[in-house]
């Protein structure tokens, strides 16, 4: 057990509330394309049309440009679909949906249509055996230290974790309850991030730390799979006492 | 990016509701006496304070009984203090909440006195510099697999890593706004280990998987320290989704 508390500021009232709606002024983004790698995925495709629905330009980006296609055209909404490279070349920012596996060969041969780019790595590195889910520890730190040390020239942050793809996916639900916990060093491409997540009705974008304490971020979507078998839910997460979010 | 739904029952529907009371039935733990080793300290005194208020039996240890017992006089509500190995001998359920430094060498030198107990550690091994927080992983993976590993005969579970000092120590705050993510690999510990945290009025006790997947949650500290300094704020943290809690 370690005090939260050293660096506070004066101590808040606790209180039930639910999570308020964020004041705080937000950069504009609404004229940014945002490009989905993975896109063709159940988590990609949630939360592309997800933005999409938000009024955001989204491109969907696979290996294979027709099956990029092919589910942007399901999706609608103006999405449209591309292969990997044409899809990072033509946004600004870039979120990183593919499994675990395929993450470093993907980033390595994308370096160039990334530079510049702010990307989002929303990548859970996970094993899974007849216990369930467990962390894996990347050599780099975790899933986003390895992009950022394979894209040295783009803006790497880590956001959009713990999403469940079955809420994000369902038309009928119009807003997600939870929290979008967003890392990394430049403080410019986090508040980006944060007012992307928000785009999303029920979501707020926190800020929550450096990329370097990005494993535990990823890592904790193994104990939200315990919690969803437990209590057969879609679990989020909520941070209280944050206001000025 | 992982599917969080692989293994899901139906789709709820998601709602902005504050978290509901508890419903399903908890171990009866009233007359359980618990002990907080490492009680003199901000967090440890905190919670003593908290479950004492709540009409737990509580017994605050610490390396010289005349420090617990001060510490336990100041707290009054029928708190006793002792030394560690007396409080352990004397609890049924008992929460490690000593810094990470001396973690090891404690609970080695306590497993007799530890044995048949509930053994609830809630340390969380981090390294600070000026950039804040981070996290250390110990060798056997965690602060509660060293736990584990050194309590052969104890029920090892981990659980309250994310309260604020603060808040537990202000009396004038009734409700604390978070939930209590309790892990452990032995389905009656955590039971009881969940009622013990919903002793504590606004808390609820959430299975959050096993012991090998307690790293994330131990080190999510370091992201809250961050959240704390950004917001000023006393962050904790709500499960979304989850009623039969």
């Amino acid at each position: 057990m370690t005090s939260l508390d050293s660096a506070n500021g004066p101590a808040a009232t606790s209180g039930a509330a639910p999570a308020p709606a964020p004041t705080r002024e937000r950069p504009d983004i609404g004229e940014l394309v945002v490009g989905v790698l993975g896109g063709t995925g159940d988590q990609g495709r949630g939360l592309a049309y997800r933005l999409a629905k938000a009024g955001q330009q989204v491109v969907i980006g696979s290996r294979s440009a027709e099956r990029a296609e092919l589910a942007a055209a399901e999706l609608g909404l103006g999405v449209r679909g591309a292969d990997n490279a044409r899809t990072a070349r033509e946004s600004d920012i870039v979120i990183i949906a593919v499994p675990w596996d395929g993450h470093g060969e993907l980033l390595k041969n994308l370096a160039t249509e990334l530079a510049g780019k702010i990307v989002v790595d929303c990548v859970n590195p996970l094993g899974f055996d007849k216990q369930g889910a467990y962390a894996l520890t990347p050599e780099e730190g975790s899933a986003a230290q390895q992009a950022a040390a394979l894209l040295p020239d783009s803006r790497v942050t880590a956001a959009f974790h713990h999403l469940s793809a079955v809420l994000l996916q369902d038309p009928s639900i119009d807003s997600i309850d939870t929290d979008v916990l967003v890392l990394g060093d430049e403080r410019a491409a986090t508040d980006l991030v944060q007012a992307l997540a928000e785009r999303i009705p029920g979501m707020r974008g926190i800020y929550a730390g450096r990329l370097r304490n990005a494993h535990q971020v990823e890592s904790l979507v193994a104990n939200l799979i315990s919690v969803n078998r437990r209590y057969k839910a879609h679990a989020g997460l909520r941070i209280t006492d944050v206001r000025d979010a």
